[in-house]
This record gives C-alpha cells, sequence and structure tokens, in this order.
C-alpha cells in the first residue's frame, strides 16, 4: 500500500490536535507526519505513533515534500500559505472559511458529494461543522423524498470556537462554584447557564455568518435549489453540537422508511427511543466518528414535514475527521 | 379600592414563591393572603409584605373566605382541589396542566385573549410557559400579517422542573469543579453541559407532551389554524426559557414594522441589535416581568418568513406573572 507525506498545518490547535488523533486511530497510510504551525509554537514537540515529533514552522517552503497537508490555522493562514502549498506541489484540505465558497474549490463531505473532488485544482475546502453533520443526515432523505425546505436552529458547543473557550467555560464553572465573579474573554457574555444567539459575526441581513454558512454551504454541497433557514445558537456545552432541523420535502414521508434508511447509511448512527429515554446527545458523541439522528417525527403542520435531532463530535465529523476522510477518499479515487 | 382575600396554593414550591413575590412587587390589592401547601409543609412561615404568615393545609373547607386562589401545587392537586376551592366560591387560577385543554375552562395570556376570562365557570387555567412567551411575541405579528405556520425550538431552564432540578444543575458543577462523578436524579440524564431533547413524557407519535402543549396550547389561546411544529429542549440555564421562532404568514413582512409595533406592544421589550453584541439572553432576563424579542430578520426560505429569538423568565411571564395578571385582569374586568 502506497503511504503519503503529510502535513498538519496549525498541529497545537484544538482541531490540529484532533486531526493527528483521527490520523493515528484510522491507521491513515504515513510515509512522514510534518507538524507544522505558527512561529510561537515551533519546538514543541507530539507524540504520534510513539514517535516524538518536533513542531516546525508552517510557511514557504515546508510543503515541498509533501503530498497532502491538512489544513486548521486560522483563515489568515489558509489565505496565505494554501496556495503556497499547492504550488510546492501538494493537495490542501482546508478547515477554514476561506476556500469554501469559491466556485474553482471542492466543498466535500465524502458521504454526500464525493465527486466533487474530481474537479480539485489542489485545494479542498472543509465544511463548516454545523453544515457536515446536517448534510449528511438530510443527505438520505433528500434521495427519498426530494427537500423543499428546511429550518434548522442549532445548540453549538464551545470547543467550535478552539481551546480558548474550552478554558473559558471550564473557569465560568468554577468561578460559579467558588461564588466569585464570572469572567469573560471569548464570549461577549457568560456562557455558562446561558444561551447565546451569536457564533461569528453579523451581517447587515440580520444573519450572522455562521447561519448564512449553513445556508450556502447546504448549497453547494449538497442541492442548490433546497431553502434553508437557520439560526445558530452557543450553549454551555464543550464538545458536540446539537440542531433541532425541520424539513419539508416533495414527496409523502414514511417515517419508517425514513428510520430504516438512516440506520442503514453511512456515518449515521440511529438513536431513537425516547420513550426509553434514547436520543442523541452532546455528553454522549465525545470522540465518536458518527453522526447520530433521532427524535425522528412526522411534522404535521406541513403537507409532508419531519422533525429530527442531529448531534455530532463538532471538532471530529465536523473538522478533523471530515478533513481526514476527504484525504482517503481522495487516495481511494486516486486524486493524490 | 376593593382588596380581595387571595390564596397561594403550593405556596413553598419554586413557583409558589415567585407567585408571593410576584403579588408584592405588583401592590396587587390584598385583604388577608392564605398561604396553602400539602401537609409536609404546614406550619413552615414566609414573610410576605413584612408580616410573618404561616403555611395551612390545602384541603376541602381551605377556600371559603377566598376570592382568588392561585394554584401552582400540581396536577393532583389542580385535579383534586380546584373543583372543591370552586364550590366554596373563589375563582381558581390553576398553574398545572389540568385543565388547560378542558373546552369549559378558558386558558389566558392577558396579552392576547383577555376576552375568553368572560366564559370561566371558576377555573381559569395558566398556559405552559414555553407557549406564553411565545404567543405574547406571535400576537402582534399575527395581528398585521396573519400566521400561517409556527415552526420552534427551545433552549428551556431547569427552573421549568422545579427547586430539586435548579439543586441538580448547581450540584452538577460543583461536582464537576471538585472533579468528582457527576450524579443526576431529577432529569436521566446529565444536564450540565448537555443538551436533552426531552421535557416531560412521550406520546406514539414522537412527540413530548410538552411539544404538544405548544401546539394545543398556541391553538387555543390564539388561533387554532396557525400550523405549529415544536422542539423542546433542555439546556444547562437555571432561568430563562429561550425560543428559537420560524414564522410564515400570509401576508409580505416589513421588518420594520415588525420592529415597530413589536417595541410598542404591551409586555415585549425589543432587544434587538445583534452588531453591538445586543439580543435577549437567558442570563439577563431573571426576575424581569417582560418577553424579550431580539434576533428580527427576514426568512428568504419561504415566501412570507421571519425568524426571532424570544426569551423569558419562565418562573414570572411563564407561570407566576401571568397567573397575577390573569387575576388582575379579572378584577378590571369585574369578574371577581
Amino acid at each position: 500500500m502506497k503511504k503519503y507525506n503529510v502535513a498538519v498545518v496549525g498541529a497545537m490547535g484544538a482541531v490540529g490536535k484532533e486531526m493527528l488523533k483521527t490520523l493515528e486511530r484510522r491507521s491513515f497510510p504515513i510515509n512522514e507526519l510534518i507538524l507544522l504551525d505558527v512561529s510561537s509554537n515551533v519546538g514543541k514537540e507530539i507524540i504520534f505513533n510513539g514517535k516524538t515529533l518536533e513542531v516546525q514552522e508552517a510557511k514557504a517552503g515546508a510543503f515541498k515534500d509533501v503530498d497532502i497537508a491538512l489544513f486548521s490555522a486560522g483563515e489568515d493562514a489558509s489565505r496565505e500559505l494554501a496556495p503556497v502549498a499547492v504550488s510546492e506541489g501538494c493537495k490542501v484540505i482546508d478547515n477554514s472559511s476561506t476556500w469554501r465558497m469559491d466556485d474553482k474549490v471542492p466543498l466535500v463531505v465524502p458521504e454526500v458529494n464525493p465527486e466533487a473532488l474530481r474537479s480539485n485544482k489542489g485545494i479542498i475546502a472543509n465544511p463548516n461543522c454545523t453544515t457536515v453533520q446536517m448534510v449528511v443526515a438530510l443527505k438520505p432523505i433528500h434521495d427519498l423524498y426530494t427537500i423543499k425546505r428546511v429550518i434548522v436552529s442549532t445548540y453549538q458547543a464551545v470547543s467550535g470556537s478552539g481551546q480558548k473557550a474550552i478554558e473559558e467555560l471550564e473557569n465560568q464553572a468554577s468561578e460559579y462554584t467558588k461564588g466569585v465573579d464570572i469572567t469573560n474573554s471569548v464570549y461577549p457574555h457568560q456562557i455558562l447557564f446561558n444561551a447565546i444567539p451569536h457564533i461569528d459575526t453579523f451581517l447587515e441581513n440580520g444573519y450572522s455568518k455562521e447561519e448564512m454558512k449553513m445556508i450556502n454551504e447546504t448549497h453547494k454541497i449538497l442541492d442548490p435549489s433546497i431553502k434553508v433557514s437557520s439560526t445558530a445558537v452557543r450553549v454551555a456545552v464543550f464538545r458536540g453540537h446539537s440542531e433541532s432541523i425541520n424539513i419539508e420535502t416533495e414527496k409523502p414521508i414514511n417515517i419508517f422508511e425514513v428510520k430504516d434508511v438512516l440506520s442503514k447509511s453511512k456515518g449515521i448512527v440511529l438513536i431513537d427511543n425516547p420513550e426509553q429515554k434514547i436520543y442523541p446527545m452532546a455528553i454522549d458523541c465525545k470522540d465518536k466518528f458518527d453522526v447520530f439522528v433521532g427524535r425522528l417525527r412526522v411534522d404535521k403542520s406541513v403537507e409532508n414535514g419531519l422533525n429530527m435531532w442531529v448531534v455530532s463530535d463538532n471538532l471530529l465529523k465536523g473538522a478533523a475527521l471530515n478533513a481526514v476522510q476527504i484525504a482517503e477518499k481522495m487516495i481511494e479515487m486516486d486524486l493524490v
């Protein structure tokens, strides 16, 4: 089996670390692993597959011997370095939002639109966390009944904002328990014991960028004819995004068929026995590769309607795992 | 000004305590206040308007001199004692779900359907917390544009499950900070750092009773022709329910008109300047009487669509306050 030189750019970040763990867990065919990050992290050490590796600087020249570079170092790094990496001969799978809506860049969820990978010109974009888990759950339903409209409200974990946000929620819990004033700096308001309807910055139309990502990326990945409305909310959860999704379809829905098809779909685990208190929950999804779907029920407020609850580890299927799966699919399709 | 003998049934409960505070804060015209509760709470003392009062047993005979009884002692107490109280000559405003869907019992939010009070036969039902704040926000929009369909996802506080649930979340935060195992008994799963799509018990159609309450009560209070779909979710918040509400109307929506009308509506405070990080949040609504509405924006996924975010103190407008306001409205309408 062929092995590849793989670079992880942003190796010390929350998603970068998950990328490394995911490469290990999936026994990715690695010849050499190169850890790259900003200069302040250069020299730090990470153990990968039992070997200690040193972080090097992410800069021009660093990608000369690299076959696949997984980027998760923020928008600036992706904008500047991804084209450099491509020019040095490697494929870039980019977790930032920088290239996602670029017409020349495929935006891919391997379970949904793997064929889009064929048109790549070096950069492949990894979708936003909230979009990935939603389109994985929507795809089998769209194939069955043709989805017309989706209305989604999210319950998003703080780890989506990175390591500092995780620490902020930890600190706030500790401050609360000690009875001292609760402090915040990552989020504009206390997130502990709160729900903040604000993720990323706001646009003139009143939507947040996060909300527009769910709309635009669903169009690009799944189907531009699906109407999408989105409300993105941060909650006091460390890991695992939850989504309340309402679907309207062209064709009549058979709820048993939906459950059957979802339970057989790759990447999906159906967890749907509410009377036994069994449904997907954020606290259960940590370190899991799957998208968990439950609370499936017919919505009678419209001719062909369906409600569901979709949960997944935002750092894995929502980020690191999907990026690694894109790399695996490209190898399988002989595109690396 | 005429004064009334008022009984609070379930005086020691989470909502009962808020009823007492609300009667005080609103200078309700009280002649005598009678505190009633289960026998285990008899003899306990509560200070009201500077006077110490003793809890008496809620039982037949206790309502003989009472004009208005505010019930919040659970479904069993309401089922058994509300008709007894009426037969002893008092008006019952009941916070439980027992009588809400009874054809002979008005279900009232004073800002929305005060006229329904006229048909009362002694018992008036106070709606479910999630319904109250939603219909207050929907009413002015329905009057303007005729609402066809509502899709709501909730982010509900633990105080909706009573004092023990508040303590459970407190304990879990403390256990987490100490690094010991997290225990639960009120909820079937850990609520700290989680989102649980399960409130009340589940029905055969896959919906929870809480979700069906929002559908059925909205029909009874506001308009039976509005189609409603609901997903009810518990989050790690002490106080304040948040709701992500998607609305479809008959007539075209003018977003400026919506904001203008909502800002002038009784019981509503418009908090909608997301670019300045200003929107309704659970942590800001404690002890407030208002329903807070924000994140108003046109939803282009349907011909006439609107999204909004609605937050209110579930123990006040969602329970105690609305009950007291019903009593006030009945006095104003000469129905006591």
